[in-house]
């Protein structure tokens, strides 16, 4: 008898679960490509000379099962203690409801920003319940849908200070109590912007002298004091004051707003969001209306649909840095947003009055603790705390501090003498008692004793979050069906192919989330003591060494916790090089025009000059202009930004003399890592001649997009770059994040995916991003003009699709086929970008034939639609493309459409039983604008059920 | 200053997460109900005399954290080994991309059974999956979806057997190659029922001499062999062939179908489905198609719907035991829904290819293993085999268990000199090196090495899983679509309330499902080593404990399954005691009209008579008849069987003397504990003069219902019975179910439950699931009647509203109305149940004010538009009720009804934009059995896309 080969691998994670197309519909692309295989089509759309010609080489790729035994094996390096070191880290309890339905719920991480708000309006009520809270809780009128993290709100705060602030001195005070992080920061983005920073007590500020002032409350060593004298007098001299809060403090104590703060910023990490060694978790910043339009960052905000019923949708986008490049006010781009949301489902969950008995608890316990260790003669500073002291305990400091690790508990180390305990939500008796051993002391606790240690000056009055949708009923219940109903209003990756150009939307697989929720990397304090994150340690180097093979570079830095992030990194890394060799000067970045909105921004925030480059027709690189442009400012030139390939979707032959040139000139060479899904294991940019590349991990390497945000833009560098990669936020100089290694919590997931793809598979899915790009493009190819291609006729991974002439033919524009998308069950691709008024479209490598068929035949029957209307068989302004997206209500009302129900509701590719219903109509962008409302309207307008 | 005084407690679970009302809801409810507080209530519904004076006293209520702390360190206490024990229960790899969106997902969770199939196409369609791939994988022509265990399926199949067969003689045969507690349930089967079990070789079969026969294939030690001439022999005698088959050899040994065997039985627990310590996992039945109508389970069925496109629904339903009651052909009710969808998905994730692939790499490993200890000298036994051995040891035997322990595996004990070894798919390289260890040799594993042991004759020829479903690309992100696109056509309780009088569909915590997944939990082997299972033992001591003092008990054998097998323990357990102190001629059970259907099953099933008792008019069991009865069967007088409070639902003031009139004749009290939800901490079934209940864990304690199973059936007895217990399956007599302790994976869901609850927040869930209940009988009373009532005119728990007078003033039917809720957003109330034509509805304590309120909308609008009917504003055949439920797809036809679209989709009641939309019109059941299709459809009728 014959038995079958060995060869067919049931767990092969990369050719079974990763990559969509499977062999058979391989073989049908091919032929419709007609090529031979993949290595043909391959050979001809990466030109030879950009070739690596060497293989990845990361040992055999492991199966899901030996993905997790590993990564277990990993984890339990990691030595979970408690944390009481706070420094704006706490313990926090994640409700169950949340963690299972929203953050391990795909539906929720795999949602991309809510750009399209027709199909985002589950995640937009939830941004906006957000950002509700945060003005709420800190009296400000306005806040936008999240920040990176609490260091990088500060900077960004400060940059906002200097943008609105009347008093135009350069200097910016920061309070000493800061969280140091946050001061590293500060002082990383003030340097190249010329902002003199001046540290000092509260009561050494003199207002004025500086154009704005930020303080810690409460203070980073636990103090908790009144800064309304301190708001005053920076308002007498036209500058503008800023808060750091903690919004668990705020729920008791007295808000910024006020005492008159202009700004607040922090964290809502311990809103029930686990530390993860520093991170993922939202930021968040509000402030006075009248500043609003100089807030960084996405705001949700409320308009109306075309039927005039409430829609959300972000606002203010004009801000954004996509659109006004190195006019920008900032070059955040991703946010936070799936913390966000659990944040706002946490005080959904408690209410206000929950909020504020879990402040209460915090404070009682700590003052208790503070009564034992006093009782024993400790000194302990300050008077006023809310959670956190200082003991001051001289020579003991060392003892105390390895006494607590004995005791399972992490304190703070404060200077040479000091030590620092915070404590949070997850506090015990137990914890206390636990305390009091690490200072010598047996002691019970009594929960009962129920003292409060502040002043009535500093006692909360107002009232906050008063809006029924923190009134809701809190049962698990109801909770999970309004988790789910939200969840179901948006379209995401576990629904529908979301083809954007801009973003590479991959498959986020299961068993990457999962060791995310693991404590062993959900609960270390990003200070904790090394020898505590040996499993973080490992994983850390591992996954640098892989990508330093995978990009040709030398080192890495995990810093960075977005892409944007990951440009102004690089940059900065570039220009301490500059500055250590003597060439402090160079300060002139080219860009070429099709670059992201985030490159000009980033090289405005280190103080260069940006030079725009022109295209040619191709979309390339206008080499000439380059070459003069870098001749031209040659002793200036500080460096050039490129993305490759372009952001036009081709593979340039010129990248390598733009580097040349680039290098002849004195400068170094940037490559934006946003398109690395279309290299890896096929080029690299370190071979290139790229300097400094960073890399979307949650781009190429599979971490969510979250709804908008988390993402990771960790740097790659040649080895004389090194030495000036960002430093330790905690103590060292450089600091661009809060924490060393950004957003760690996420890097499971990356490393999980090297792991389980190998080198073979990871270039195999290059391979396949670029195969399925190119079978998009020639199936709408003739219905569709592809924009631009490479020698051969190939697009890389992502082809640009050019409906302008639409507008003039049919009155067509770009949104309306975005729209119309959305009812056959679409995602839109990227509108307008790099080419306004097109389309451009990146597939990856994870959707199958089948979802790309229904992609091209949605989009055919589209073209369709547009003949009809240049044929006049329909009418312009009515027809399924301007009254797209339909929405279940459209079927409902009466119809006097030219066009069938039928039509309107399900052009081909729509699934039928399946169908995606868009909750609204289109939304008026331009209304919500004019009439800016950005928390929740009154509940009994939305009210659901009919009446 | 002031404080809030601390008595708000903000974990508090009971009351903020568990329980649906608020506070303020409460007292909105009391005023409509006209009562001071829930005391009030509950002292004019539950009668003084049955109440219980004490309190439930479970320490201090945990929050969700300090649950995960406890069930976390009470985990710890099983100890994970590799299991290599085989008999039945195998290691296997469960799929992220499933566990995490099934067996994780409250939309596959906490779906009820599919009895209404407009609102449960998506597991539908998942079970005919499942049924697809067991006729194909056993060669057989109809298969069920999915039954309790194996063990239990070889005790179904031998009474199917007896049932079909032609041959009239009482002995069955059962080879003892079956596994130890395949034999033992089924002997305990066998004997009420005056079958004669006898265990012999193959060989030894004397077909003339029985009405049937079982063999194990592969057998329990590992034999594989063809059974084509048993089969043949047992035709020739009128006999019935069955075969109990491992799915994972099936993929590569030949099929029971092709030897001629008419019933193949076995388990899927090793697809995809973790151990668990013994469950759940789903067993299988598949059978001949003329055996059909004798097969006992649900079978799902293709239909149509009134628009005559394909629709899913339950087939056959007329042999289920609530509608033949003691002529059912089973007990069986619940089954294992949720676990057969997951082992379903499981062979669409891996398709036949993959299967085979997987049985092979298992059989080649094996053979390589056995080489290693053949080379050593050790004496392997089977020749043939697949993935099982049994090695004679001879004295060694204790030293090889020790030594394999060691290495971190158990082996299995067979006999008193051989070790049997059985391998699985996550057996690696590692795990056959440690097997040698074990054995004392060193020898290197080498996986290239690929001999197959393997006899011609043996091996399959056949084709399996040839739909298309198998064959659908199996890309993850194609996975993730299908499954998500499956559970968004089912409505569960994740977005609304079911409100079913037969089962109490209440909140199923997150926090309680997390420790299900975690492998100290899922990954223990039912015949692991005690002392390996210490966790386990703590649990369950300490929940029986608890338990115990809920039902007034005195000990709890959890072994039941289900509920239905709870009272079939019960029932034994009385019938052993009676027997042991010679009363064996007790076989007279006296069971109300009003029980649950499969109270008589289970008396049939234990060879008790039943004899109907009459209800009163009040719902109430007629006392007189019940006396008279009890009189005249006084000395056949076995027991009685009674529901409390009744199913009527009402707390009946008779039940003491209903007991004790049973007990004066000498018989038996089973109270049957479908309600205890109405019970639990104000009235014990043990106080009341019962001997024996069940406890449906699945109803009362919180497990999910999986869409139509996992349940777990517990029984608590009294301390007289405590000796005649269910006995260990594993070498005991008396077993009921494969697994001591049957499906104890489920057991920390309601030991979880109990913590969190505490004493008073579980009587509290009791007093406010009656508040709820009374509230929705409020709301609708003088709409619809509501049948019964207490004394004060309260109802218990639930309520039954009578509808049946609506057929004859509007032709207006139970079933319309129904349908109609489901227009509303809502799965149906218990329709016909207990009594005819009319409607059962329970609340639970887990249903808002809001929600209650948003179903008597909806029902209030359902009278009004009968009275339209009524009254001959509408017409009696086409209107709202008669087209229910309304589709998408009546939205875009042609609309030609007396009544508008908005009418007919968006009743009071219905969600907005949350709406949920029926994939299907009212289905046609009688089409279904008439033209009865149980296997997947050719995938091109189903085709979606719209071309």
């Amino acid at each position: 008898m014959t038995y079958d080969p060995i060869d067919y691998l049931p767990y092969d994670f990369a050719n079974r679960r990763h990559i969509g197309p499977s062999p058979d519909e391989m073989a049908q692309m091919f032929s419709a490509l007609g090529v031979d295989d993949l290595d043909q089509l391959i050979a001809e759309t990466v030109p030879e000379d950009i070739r690596w010609d060497g293989e990845l080489d990361f040992g055999k790729a492991l199966s899901e099962r030996e993905l997790i035994h590993r990564m277990h094996s990993v984890a339990q390096k990691n030595k979970v203690l408690t944390s009481l070191i706070g420094q704006g880290y706490h313990g926090t309890i994640t409700p169950p409801a949340i963690q299972r339905n929203i953050l391990e719920n795909p539906a929720w991480y795999t949602a991309y920003t809510p750009y399209q708000p027709e199909i985002s309006q589950g995640r937009l009520e939830a941004l906006l319940n957000f950002q509700t809270m945060i003005c709420d809780l800190t009296g400000l009128e306005i806040a936008n849908a999240s920040l990176l993290d609490e260091a990088t709100a500060c900077a960004e705060a400060m940059t906002m200070a200097q943008r609105v602030a009347k008093s135009k001195v350069q200097a910016f005070f920061v309070d000493e109590n800061c969280h140091p992080q946050n001061i590293a920061v500060m002082k990383t983005r003030a340097e190249p912007l010329g902002i003199e920073i001046v540290v000092g007590a509260p009561d050494d500020l003199e207002a004025e002298k500086v154009f704005g002032a930020i303080f810690q409350y409460p203070g980073t060593f636990g103090h908790v004091r009144d800064l309304s004298d301190q708001m005053a007098a920076l308002h007498a001299a036209k500058a503008v004051g800023i808060v750091s809060a903690d919004p668990m403090a705020l729920c008791l104590l007295k808000e910024p707003g006020a005492m008159g703060a202009d700004i607040a910023v922090g964290s809502t990490q311990r809103f029930g969001v686990p530390v993860g060694y520093g991170g993922p978790h939202a930021a968040y910043m509000a402030c006075k209306d009248e500043m609003k339009r100089a807030m960084p960052g996405r705001i949700v905000g409320v308009s109306v649909d075309s039927h005039g019923n409430r829609a959300y949708r972000l606002s203010l986008q004009t801000r954004e840095q996509h659109i006004r490049r190195e006019k920008a006010t900032s070059n955040v781009c991703t946010a936070q947003a799936l913390l966000a949301v659990m944040a706002s489902f946490y005080a959904v969950f408690h209410g206000p009055k929950g909020l504020r008995a879990i402040a209460q608890r915090i404070h009682r316990k700590t003052v208790r603790m503070v009564k034992g260790l006093e009782a024993a003669g400790f000194k302990v500073e300050p008077d006023v705390y809310f959670d956190t002291v200082t003991v001051d305990v001289g020579l003991l400091q060392r003892g105390v501090l390895q006494a607590a690790v004995q005791q399972g508990l992490n304190l703070r180390r404060v200077g040479k003498t000091k030590v620092g305990i915070t404590l949070d939500e997850r506090t015990r008796p137990q914890t206390i008692e636990a305390v009091w051993r690490a200072f010598g002391l047996v002691r019970k606790d009594d929960p009962a004793e129920s003292e409060y240690r502040l002043p009535e000056n500093l006692v909360r009055t107002s009232s906050y979050l008063q809006h029924d949708v923190f009134h809701m009923n809190r049962a698990e219940t109801e909770m999970m069906r309004y988790m789910r109903r939200l969840a179901d209003r948006d379209l995401a990756l576990d629904r529908a192919m979301i083809p954007l150009g801009s973003c590479t939307m991959k498959l986020n697989a299961a068993v990457e989330m999962m060791p995310v929720s693991w404590r062993e990397f959900s609960m270390i304090h990003p200070y904790a003591p090394k020898d505590q994150a040996a499993g973080y340690s490992e994983l850390i180097g591992d996954l640098s060494d892989k990508l330093c093979q995978i990009t040709g570079y030398d080192a890495i830095s995990m810093q960075p916790n977005s892409g944007a992030q990951g440009e102004y990194a690089g940059l900065l890394t570039i220009r301490d090089w500059q500055r250590a060799r003597g060439e402090g000067q160079r300060n002139v970045c080219l860009i070429p025009v099709n670059a992201h909105g985030t490159n000009p921004a980033s090289a405005q925030m280190v103080g260069w000059k940006v030079v725009a480059v022109k295209c040619d027709a191709k979309g390339s690189i206008d080499l000439d202009d380059f070459r003069a442009k870098a001749e031209k400012h040659s002793d200036a030139l500080a460096a050039c930004m490129i993305t490759y390939p372009s952001t036009h979707g081709v593979f340039e032959r010129t990248v390598k003399e733009v580097c040349a040139i680039t290098h002849e000139h004195g400068g170094q060479v940037y490559i934006d890592g946003a398109n690395m899904n279309a290299m890896v294991g096929l080029s690299r940019p370190g071979d290139l001649g790229g300097d400094v590349s960073h890399l979307n991990l949650h781009k190429t390497f599979c971490i969510p997009h979250g709804g908008g945000g988390p993402g990771m833009g960790p740097i790659g560098v040649k080895a004389h770059l090194a030495p000036h990669l960002p430093g330790n936020p905690n103590g060292g100089d450089g600091a661009v994040s809060a924490a060393a290694f950004g957003s760690p919590s996420l890097l499971p997931i990356s490393w999980a995916y090297c792991l389980m793809m190998g080198g073979k598979g990871l270039t195999q899915a290059t391979r396949v991003a670029i195969l399925n790009a190119n079978y998009i493009a020639k199936r709408l190819d003739g219905a569709f003009d592809v924009l631009y291609r490479g020698d051969k006729g190939w697009v890389a991974h992502e082809c640009i699709l050019d409906v302008r002439p639409f507008e003039k033919s049919a009155g067509v524009t770009v949104e309306d086929i975005a729209k119309r998308l959305v009812d056959a069950g679409f995602h839109a691709p990227t509108m307008s970008w790099p080419v306004a008024g097109t389309l451009m479209v990146e597939p990856t490598e994870s959707e199958t034939k089948a979802e790309l068929d229904r992609f091209c035949d949605a989009m055919l029957a589209i073209r369709d639609e547009i003949r009809a209307i240049e044929e006049d068989e329909i009418d312009r302004d009515t027809n399924p493309l301007k009254m797209a997206p339909h929405t279940m209500e459209d079927l409902v009302r009466e119809w006097d459409r030219p066009y069938t129900r039928e039509q309107g509701c399900f052009p081909p590719g729509a699934f039928r039983v399946d169908k995606y219903w868009p909750p609204v109509n289109r939304v008026d962008n331009v209304y919500g604008d004019r009439h800016l409302i950005c928390t929740c309207p009154p509940m009994d307008e939305i009210a659901e059920a009919a009446e």
